[in-house]
């Protein structure tokens, strides 16, 4: 008789699989109010390294970090017309506050362009204090009718970047900067994951902003998930607040913006990006355990040795846990920690200390060979970088495989039960965006020909991917 | 004519050298919502250094990190008695949420131990899921109807930790290592704070807690600061929400909990502590700037030597920012570094090339001398090493200096008018303590005579440390 599964199969139930997987692999549970959510410590770690990595390159990239209230006046919201209409179904009102109703009622942050603008305008005087360039990490609260873990909850965890320019040519080269060098480099160099960035139409542009720059993923169920995105605010805040500089001629300026974040949902995307029927598969640069090494049995000798290799892959750079608990039974634990992703198990019985080999299982490319316990720095190393280059690749070939080249609106939507489409934007346009929006299809972004992001909707040979998205 | 002074003088009016200094050194503004804060970058990255040094301390005393969700049932909160009493007042209401009105109000966490209680009682089962050792990072609100800007703010941020033990000496063992091994040390250490650990009186502790341990500061009017508790919180919070382990005798058991705290309230006494005339002074391991390399004036041979100083800083470890923005006026930058508080100044202009010194200025210690400009890294790691000991060494001197030791409650009301008071505690008792209550004076804590953290209140020889407080 076959072992009943761990997981849901997602061949079975994709989204079934998605909660199962969260639930063992204890990494989320759902809050108590109705679509918030309890980051559990192990899927907290994995925010963690994200955190590190992407705040290396947003500092990198110039801007520092700052922090702003929860609470915004109502007014402010109103004052960017398109912005309040985006945001308004999806408020949190505070009414009372210490034992009192409150005078104005003032909204939880669902972003923060309208309260940073009001400061922008008090810190920004001539020319001199351009670019202003700032970010904030922080939680947010848009209520959510629909929730699911990490993909659409309440309130969520991101990084929130405000920018002022001088010029409108600076905000769009910055807004392309993060787009590539912040959020690109981190999700395929770091999570693995082969995203198409390119811009969204007019309809899924962000509620105040003049052009939206996006970084699409393809889940493996096919749909997609947008992973970030990377604003042209225009001057539109800056009017409605007044955000204006002293230009080195003398005259006064409006300020050109950005606005980009990314959030928690990339836990969603990763676990939905790498994960199998075994569970989730973290890529090594971004894993915060990289290799666990496991005593498989009770004894002194070993559990010496599993201490004695933790220290070295430790020396050798690599983020290690040591598993000797060995009051659990092995095989208990191994399953666990392939839940986790772990992407190197190292394991280690009596017999193997002998032999001076060691079993070294493979998360990501699967499969168990023995080590030479004194090369196992060399060997963990080695897999490690090896991995993190297949899950790039499976990631991009299933992308692929997955995108077929359609001519038709008929024949795009017919692609969206599996995958994507890619069809010339001219033979969609907003007529037929709207259409396919009528059976749950979305244009997710505009890309030129070469895969670059075009200027404009209208540019020659614009294509548009085409899929069903979360 | 003498210039005017850039801040207040402390001793004019020390409340408002505090504003000024806030406000002229940017570290942050008032929030459009009463009591709340915008933490501007210079400010946040004083914040961003007291995290990564305690985030360091809290992994290492075994906790991990996780995220509990900004909203809680308003019932959660009733289930303790003292801890609904004590939090009522403060607390922030969300009555409509997606355009509705919420059929059960959520509260904005002041603190999370009922939410977090409410997972410890599902996640935990058996003796072999403790000690379960949880830390956050996150914003809290308490509505404060006399705000000041880090000491009291309706919304801060700050690191709560939450842990459950299977024994009441295990519970209390661990609120005891944070006290020391996270919060002192790093308080002492880092932030060269001569902070005094005690224990608090019952009217002083935590609500819903059995002990409350704390950190209290001297600032340099005399006044405490209480800057770190850890609270032993014994069954109340178990109990409430039935948090029970199967013990390995096979029987049920309510755990036995901590929490404990530290804010941005820290950024206030950091300043408060080590402040002077001309701005803060900021000990060496917390900088985030340790030194400033600058350019005196436009000059091509000194932009390239500052910058060359730049990097030969950083190669030696040194965290250092160059300053060749020649365009501002070279005094107007050194008084800004100045009211900044970075610990090292080397300032470098045309005729400093030819002799190869240049001026190093210290803010901590004070003065100006000629260094060897080949010799930066040796001198500047030297001096910072240096001033860091200093710096602790003024707050221990400053205040035992303004602690005197007396024997009735008007001496002790009078020592309170300029600094702390010690006095057995056996002549205060709670009597003695709501009389000086009425003069505005507090019992900050409870010491043994050896100074260290007695074990209750009623040890022969424990002293009461009284002052006045924020
Ligand atoms: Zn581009
Ligand atoms: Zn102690």
């Amino acid at each position: 008789m076959a072992k009943a599964p761990v997981l849901t199969p997602q061949a079975d139930d994709f989204p079934r699989w998605y909660q199962d997987l969260i639930n063992k692999a204890e990494l989320a549970d759902n809050g108590p109010v109705r679509g918030t959510m309890v980051i559990r410590p192990y899927g907290y770690s994995l925010w963690e390294r994200m955190q590190q990595e992407l705040d290396a390159r947003i500092k990198e990239a110039g801007a520092s970090n700052a922090y702003f209230p929860l609470f915004i006046p109502q007014s402010y919201l109103t004052r960017e017309a398109e912005h309040v209409e985006g945001f308004s179904p999806e408020l949190a009102v505070v009414t009372h506050g210490g034992g009192k109703e409150l005078e104005e009622p003032v909204v939880v942050r669902p972003t923060s362009e309208t309260i940073i603008n009001e400061y922008f305008s008090k810190w920004v005087q001539s020319y001199r204090d351009l670019p202003l360039l700032i970010n904030q990490w922080a939680n947010v609260v848009r209520w959510e009718m629909r929730p699911r873990v990490f993909l659409r909850t309440s309130e969520f965890l991101w990084q929130e970047g405000h920018t002022a320019h001088a010029t409108y040519e600076d905000a769009r080269a910055y807004a392309e900067r993060i787009l590539h060098r912040v959020y690109a480099d981190f999700m395929v160099n770091v999570l693995g994951i082969s995203v198409v960035p390119g811009r969204k139409t007019a309809k899924e542009r962000f509620a105040g902003a003049i052009n939206t720059l996006t970084l699409e993923g393809m889940m493996r169920d096919g749909k997609a998930l947008q992973l970030g995105t990377s604003h042209e605010l225009g001057q539109n805040f800056a009017k409605a607040f007044n955000t204006q500089y002293l230009a080195a001629d003398g005259g006064r300026e409006h300020v050109w913006q950005t606005s980009w974040g990314v959030s928690t949902r990339m836990v969603g995307g990763l676990i939905m990006s790498h994960g199998d029927d075994n569970g989730l598969r973290v890529p090594p640069r971004l894993a915060p355990v990289q290799a666990v090494v496991l005593a498989i049995k009770e004894d002194e000798a070993v559990v010496a040795k599993v201490r004695e290799v933790g220290e070295r892959l430790k020396a050798a750079g690599v983020r290690v846990v040591v598993d000797d608990r060995t009051d659990t039974p092995f095989g208990r634990r191994a399953v666990d920690w392939e839940l986790k992703g772990v992407p190197v198990r190292v394991e280690i019985g009596p017999r193997d200390l002998q032999g001076g080999t060691a079993m070294l299982a493979r998360r990501i490319a699967g499969g168990k060979e023995p080590a030479r316990i004194d090369e196992l720095p060399q060997t963990v190393t080695a897999v490690l970088a090896e991995d993190q280059e297949l899950l790039l690749r499976q990631s991009r070939e299933f992308r692929e495989a997955r995108t077929a080249d359609v001519a038709t609106l008929g024949e795009a939507a017919e692609a969206a039960a599996t995958g994507w489409a890619r069809i010339p934007w001219s033979e969609v346009g907003p007529e037929g965006e709207a259409k396919l929006a009528e059976q749950g299809v979305t244009v997710r972004c505009l890309v030129a020909e070469d895969g670059s992001v075009p200027d404009d909707d209208d540019t020659p040979g614009v294509l548009a991917v085409i899929g069903r998205a979360y």
